[in-house]
């Protein structure tokens, strides 16, 4: 008997329709089954949010051997959990998040729509994977990262992830990659973070944006060094996020009331 | 010189009408000034989101002794962003998030809006705490709470926090406490998460909505058990999500293309 091919579960934060999208799609062809649940428009920095006040929808937009593309009117997060509970015949051999149009490393991992569909593949116990490039351009050139993507997939596939642990992979806006580097979680800020304008008709509003500002620049084990190097950045997320240092110490506070 | 008082600002994600946070600036009352900038309704489940497709305006809409409350048409963490950017005079002592009306103990930190203004705070450098209440209803009673919230809080304002680490403070929905404990976050997932319905004109929707499963339901030292016996949990929590342990086993994979 032929041995099963793998089940592939693929969503993101930019849109069924992003290029990111379009290209993983592109990169991960024949390695295993696909099914795309993405929502239907842009969600960029949705971070793991969910859809609590609105009912949720989805339908199929393509179908092609090996490949199902569904779109979905909530969160990332959202796309995971009702492919999960919906479309998939079994539980997937992998998730993966993006391919992300713009950087998610360091303290981006918060605020990631990318991330929070990749955490939540973790949080149900699938081996998971984020893809994101440091281009925010919609017709950004992804082709550089197909080989780095299908061989990251296939390795994920072949060892697995350990329970409560996935992958933020950060790719540079080089042409060409110096290679990999394992990392950490950049420590940094955002900063300078609105824009104020004028309404034509009276009152202030704000856009979001900011700079990046890095608290350790000189750091080689950090991903934002890595990225600034033309490096690959790999760094090992896990959900619990429990600050087991502290314990002790709180528990010498004092409690009473 | 009379030493100046704490300056303390607060979001949540349920809403600037919502009961929990209108509790908690009376919890307050005294210990310090206090600036809300909260959702102009509720965002239950926004975690760490930010707005980026959209402009974001705020309004006061209070202003008494030691308080002045703004509401936000932004998630929760733009609330904090813009709080800090636009409306305090100088960096707040303390960021609270909640109290929020329902659990956000174990992977919830994940999912809610209240841990973002948490996490948020925390990126900024700020001590920050999250309450929250496990129970979901409107009007609950959130009296019980005050001498633990305000507690806590000064305790926090004297110690100060360490870079990078932030309090979930969750209370179990019970008329009276068994002390207070010092846990882990839980490890469980949510499952049955979507209620299927059918429109009047075709098709179908969903609902999320879902049970809890804790993995680990005899762990003393988890935050669940905590809340499940009768204790205050209070779940250290830090925004550096690197899997640490898992590095050196990514370096010896193969990352060849």
């Amino acid at each position: 008997m032929e041995k099963e091919k793998p089940l592939i579960l693929l969503s993101n934060d930019d849109g069924v329709k992003a290029k990111g999208l379009n290209e993983l799609i592109k990169a991960l062809h024949g390695i295993g089954k696909i099914v795309v649940m993405a929502p239907d428009g842009p969600r960029s920095g949705a971070s793991g949010s969910i859809t609590s006040e609105y009912p949720v929808r989805y339908n199929k937009v393509r179908e092609d051997e090996d490949l199902v593309v569904y779109k979905c009117t909530g969160t990332p997060v959202d796309c995971v959990k009702l492919a999960l509970h919906e479309v998939v015949s079994r539980r997937p051999d992998l998730v993966i998040g993006g391919i992300n149009h713009g950087d998610n490393s360091s303290v981006n991992v918060h605020y990631s729509g990318t991330m929070g569909v990749v955490i939540e593949g973790c949080l149900k116990g699938i081996p998971s994977i984020g893809y994101s490039l440091c281009n925010h351009s919609a017709d950004a050139d992804f082709s550089p990262l197909f080989p780095y993507v299908r061989r990251m997939a296939e390795e994920v596939l072949a060892h697995g992830l350990p329970q409560g642990v996935c992958l933020n992979v950060n790719f540079p806006d080089t042409p060409a990659y110096k290679g990999v580097r394992i990392c950490r979680q950049t420590r940094g800020a955002w900063i300078n973070e609105w824009e104020r304008n004028r309404h034509p008709r009276g009152g202030e509003y704000f856009w979001l944006t900011g700079v990046f500002d890095n608290h350790e620049p000189e750091a080689e084990d950090s991903d934002h060094w890595a990225l600034n190097h033309g490096y690959v950045a790999v760094t090992p997320t896990q959900i619990d996020v429990t600050a087991y240092g502290m314990m002790d110490e709180l528990k010498g506070w004092n409690w009473n009331v």
